[in-house]
């Protein structure tokens, strides 16, 4: 009978989900923990500094292990081995940072070494802003939530001996070094530093300050550090050489690259411990004053139903009608991974530590962090200037700060370092298209000013390099890596100067950086159809294989891709690309190509807008609603592999997003979507009235035959083609896509 | 005309320390720089918590290089690579620890690496309270002074880049790991972990807290770390693997085992950089103030007066008279050495680390640290309750505060760890001794509970391992090392305790602890002459070999030293020795042959008394006069290599302080001195009026023959024997030691 009462429970709590209404319970945060589609699993407040991964990349026991691999996210779905969970993650990055702040619960004897701590564990509950697991070894359920700045961990202890241990030595980050000090038997502060991201720039490291309090004063605490092996003469009077230390009842300032603290409770029944964690990166004066404004007085629980909430509201601003529960899951999930990042910087007081500058700046609103503007600048912050402008306008205040602290734009910035990943001037791009479509709620001057500094600086230039040539030749030569993708790169941005300064009435600007935006026809191999690599006396690359260069090898003239890869990546000039491979139809059959030879990668960027590039061949559009539509449905699934890799903060979940709506900014810099078939009978967006005339814009589908579109309705009236401006769009109240 | 100017000048420098009139002038720190004395020759306040010394152990250069060998000081007399002035040091100790927080000016391109800035210095000059080189390789004078707790630096620097280090990798003691924080360009703060004293202890390791301020703002400033170096397969990622990097303008925190900070001045013309370091063992914060409260608003040159005056101060509490300048410089830098440890712990706001607890003490008084009570519980305690009562009674204090936060009285103390260093349980002795000289401005009932714990607490006793053998058998056996020497200690601690409990009117105690203090007659070896290790179960130790355990080699029964130099450390009943030896002549004989054969080591604390054992014997007391005198004068000079050894936190200065003023306190724990040949005319010590009725204590020197000693006038009254209590010394005004 009582197994049978179980079954009746688990069913009534598995149907629970399936009855779900809201937006906030068709997230499923274990979407993108396999298949490198590095996201983690654990509780984040919308555009939170804090999170809380459980950490399972650590120990040989498991599938994917940090040291063994160039590994980048916290957590992978299947490994098995649990060594803790970390505070502070990065989520769909291609690098590994940060992911410390490793607390962990055990039982019994203390022991300090996650490889003799860690445990199997089962029964993962993931949902947004909450994830719970069992952990095996110590029969202790153990839940987690987040507020913006601060972890919280909920831990159900059995009767005995229950440890917290606060592992300040583990972690992602290539980054070794921390500090921790036990104010009292409630409360830990200290910080860990991180950075190196792609392991790139170790000069740039910095510290993440932290303070935890526990919700029971411990009955007895202390620090253990495992210090640095000694060598010669004296090691033989040293019988403690290289041996793990408990600092017992230590309430001293304790640094070094293996260290952490540990709580120990002797409980008499079953308890629960509470443990918050506010995190900065300024201070811990500040982090202490972020857990406590915004977790004081809150239960585990408060907190949980507050960035529920927040999440709701959030995800809410798009309800999509029709469509399989596994597809809202998809499309909620992926909305949900396009408000991770960029997140927030400041801490509740607005300190946030500059760019470059070393400075304490302050904010009143939010200062923004974690720009992969070569991955965003596609869809990402499109997709934001639609459905959430305000954000997007704050983000370019955040972008134009940097620019004032740092003297550039942003290129790849993680917590006010510039990592100078990827290759391109994406930020010029981000701030044109959102100017473009009418949120301009920021010093257009200062950024313009900013975009030409980069587009003209030549010496010591560190978002362009290459440019003399670029401007002399009309491309970058092999001199440089990636060559014809940083000419592609530099193509598009100066298209989008040319698209603002075009808006604000710069007409010799919009001229010069317009017929600069053109000019990777140099790199345009006639016979082979391709953009090709150049040398600096002007001859091609010899030899050339268009195939070199898949799954990330070096490749001479392309970054992470090879010819096929990037040669369509030209989006606002795909009529001139048309014109050089000699018309439509071998436009068509040099892009069906692509996907025929397997050469298209879903989970790269440069290619990502390819399967939409049919619309620009009248008749051919039907490709592109079948492309997409196949793409969407093979590659983003309700399970853990359900990204097709790195979600790259957001922007392989934007794809979804858009495509699943039936429509995709097809060229950024330019305020323009592409139509295809919406995957959900009705979307409704939900406009903001500071930024848009109307409340909402709505979208819906009409199937009447076998799946292609037959035409568009924009308030009732046929639109003629396949592409609409975003004003057009969003002032039209209804879009209605009908299928024949 | 010049170079002769130059001879002429330097004259005069060199002459006005001949014509020196003030106790001061005569201190030569450079004295025990050399032979293992271990004291440093940079500038320390009177009992200081900081103090500069020259860092010239770094470095294969060195002759004695600190990690090729077993090297407890800062700086050696006769190496010559310097790489930095330490900030906080240990005098005259036998084990590395502290000598960290290197200061270093350099010019020219910035280099990190000690082993690459490092250089040789000339033209050193070492005063009470003042330290000064000429750095070779950058032509900076380099001047140092200090108050208490605040290390103040005076660089010269030439015209051109200039730089100042803080390097916080480099230090004496073995452990590491230290935080920084750039605060403002004229302002650094953070920590260097210290500890593991006699490679002792690891896990007592402490901060100590450091605040940096600078008299003229940075040009530039910054960071390095030297990480770790990785191994495996991230390492090929890792173009900077292991390699130092320079973080510059970073004022976020930094830390690791190898980091540090520069500051760089572009002068257009020659310049001084004053730095103040101000230290703290509670916190940062506590660095700041004591920094502040110290020295603001003072030059280096105010702060330098202030020090000499307080230097003047202490030392003119013994004026002498006669004697050559030679003598007169070991004198006063003997007292001077007295006067460094135990040194003040307490910040100025009176916040201390308190021993075990973690918590922050509170005192207004001071509280005192670094006690090596098994060294000076034989002299230097008794030197302090002679000249100094005031601070012997505030170190009892100290003492029992240490008892109240630990539950047991000091063995080793060091900066609030209990390093548990060498055997017995001295601070009995120095109580009692203290108690019995009519000091007792403290809590003698306190007192007495703890020195009765220790002396009969059986279970888990960390002063007292073997005490149930001991109390059961009468000595330690060979199953704890070293158990001859310790029962030696503890008849020693015991028979110091018989002392007070008689002056406290206990009799059964004074009868149980008088007994106990015998029982070093069980291992009295008759056939032998000698004290020998027994077993458990009673019998002789086999082989035996009276000669084995020299040059601190492991000895079975003997803790550094062999049975000749243990088997008259017995000053409490040098009496019943004699009996035990067959009366005078035997006893005489065998104690002669320890001199004859070189047994005796001038460096060792067992036999230091030895010297004036002979005065136990009538008619034999001329060989005490002789031999102190001989060994005065072959051991102490006005040398680098002018103290035999160890300087053992003064223990070697004290015996020389009162060997020179011709009486020695011969029994720790009774009030009694034995007298010998003063080698001054005439000797004044101040009494404290607070304790002694008189306001001086006169020693007289007349002499007439051949140089013994022909009788001894107590204020003109003859006095009988060698021997005479301390009342009876400090109540009269005059001792007259008249030789024949």
């Amino acid at each position: 009978m009582k197994q049978f009462g179980l079954l009746i429970l688990l069913f009534f709590c598995g149907t629970s989900s399936l009855m779900a209404q809201e937006p906030a319970d068709y997230v499923n945060p274990f979407i993108g923990t396999s298949n490198y589609g590095a996201t983690f699993p654990g509780p984040i407040a919308p555009r939170g500094m804090a999170s809380i991964s459980p950490f399972n990349v650590a120990g040989p026991q498991n599938t994917l292990e940090k040291d063994s691999q160039w590994l980048s996210n916290p957590y992978v779905n299947e490994n098995t081995f649990l060594t803790g969970f970390s505070h502070v993650n990065l989520s769909g990055v291609g690098c590994p940072d940060l992911g410390v702040l490793l607390l962990m619960p055990t039982t019994g004897e203390l022991e300090t070494n996650h490889l003799n701590y860690g445990s199997t564990y089962k029964n993962e509950v993931a949902k947004a802003g909450y994830y719970s697991t069992e952990i095996d070894k110590y029969k202790v359920k153990a839940e987690f939530t987040a507020s913006t700045r601060v972890g919280v961990s909920k831990f159900h202890f059995p009767k005995g001996q229950a440890n917290v241990l606060l592992n300040l030595g583990l972690g992602l980050t290539n980054e070794e070094g921390a500090m921790v000090q036990v104010v009292s038997s409630t409360e830990i502060e200290g910080m860990r530093s991180v950075g190196s991201f792609c392991y790139n720039s170790p000069e740039a490291a910095y510290p993440v300050y932290f303070v935890a309090q526990f919700s029971k004063p411990a009955d007895n605490f202390g620090v253990w550090k495992k210090p640095a092996t000694y060598e010669g003469v004296e090691a033989q009077w040293m019988g403690y050489n290289g041996k793990t230390r408990l600092m017992e009842k230590s309430t001293k300032m304790v640094v070094g690259d293996s260290i952490g603290s540990y709580f120990t409770y002797n409980f008499d029944k079953a308890e629960t411990v509470e443990v918050k964690i506010g995190v900065s990166y300024v201070s811990i004066a500040n982090a202490r004053e972020n857990l406590e404004k915004e977790t004081n007085n809150k239960t585990f629980e408060d907190v949980y139903k507050d960035t529920y909430n927040a999440w709701n509201e959030t995800l809410s601003k798009i309800k999509v009608e029709g469509g399989s529960e596994d597809d809202k899951t998809v499309f909620y999930t992926a909305l949900y991974h396009t408000q991770i990042h960029p997140n927030t910087l400041n801490d509740v007081n607005g300190d946030y530590p500059e760019i470059k500058t070393g400075n304490i700046g302050n904010t009143d609103g939010t200062r923004y962090t974690v720009f992969s503007l070569w991955d965003t600048y596609r869809n990402v912050h499109q997709l934001l200037s639609l459905v959430y402008p305000q954000q997007q306008n704050n983000m370019i205040h955040s972008m134009l700060d940097m620019y004032e602290e740092n003297g550039w734009l942003p290129k790849w910035e993680l917590n006010s370092t510039e990592t100078f990943t990827m290759v391109g001037d994406p930020a010029s791009i981000v701030i044109a298209d959102t100017y473009l479509k009418g949120i301009r709620d920021f010093d257009v001057d200062k950024a313009y000013e900013a975009m030409l500094k980069s587009a003209d600086h030549l010496e010591n230039n560190p978002l362009r390099p290459g440019l003399k040539d670029y401007i002399e030749k009309g491309f970058v030569t092999t001199d440089h890596g990636g060559s014809v993708s940083t000419t592609q790169e530099y193509n598009a941005a100066d298209n989008a100067i040319a698209q603002l300064a075009n808006a604000l009435g710069i007409k010799d600007d919009y001229k010069r950086f317009k017929k600069r935006s053109l000019s990777y026809k140099k790199l345009f191999d006639k016979k082979l159809k391709m953009l090709r690599p150049r040398l600096q006396n002007g001859e091609w690359y010899e030899p050339f294989d268009p195939y070199a260069g898949a799954n990330f090898s070096e490749n001479i003239g392309f970054i992470e891709g090879n010819a096929w890869q990037y040669s369509f990546m030209m989006p606002h000039d795909i009529d001139g690309l048309i014109k050089l491979m000699n018309g439509g139809k071998g436009f068509t059959d040099q892009l069906q190509k692509i996907f025929d030879t397997e050469q298209f990668d879903m989970a790269n960027e440069p290619g990502i807008a390819y399967p939409y590039l049919f619309n620009y061949v009248k008749g051919e559009e039907w490709r592109s609603q079948q492309m997409v539509e196949d793409l969407v449905r093979k590659h983003f699934k309700n399970t853990p592999d359900g990204i097709p890799g790195n979600d790259d903060t957001g922007t392989m979940s934007a794809w979804v997003v858009y495509s699943m709506m039936g429509f995709y900014p097809i060229a950024p810099g330019e305020p323009v979507y592409t139509i295809t078939k919406p995957l959900f009978d009705k979307i409704t967006i939900q406009l903001d009235s500071k930024y848009y005339k109307n409340s909402e814009l709505v979208i819906e589908k009409e199937t009447n035959g076998n799946g292609r579109i037959d035409h568009i309705l924009i308030n009732g009236k046929k639109h003629k083609g396949y592409f609409i401006n975003h004003d057009d769009l969003v002032n039209g109240n209804t879009m209605k896509v009908i299928l024949k």
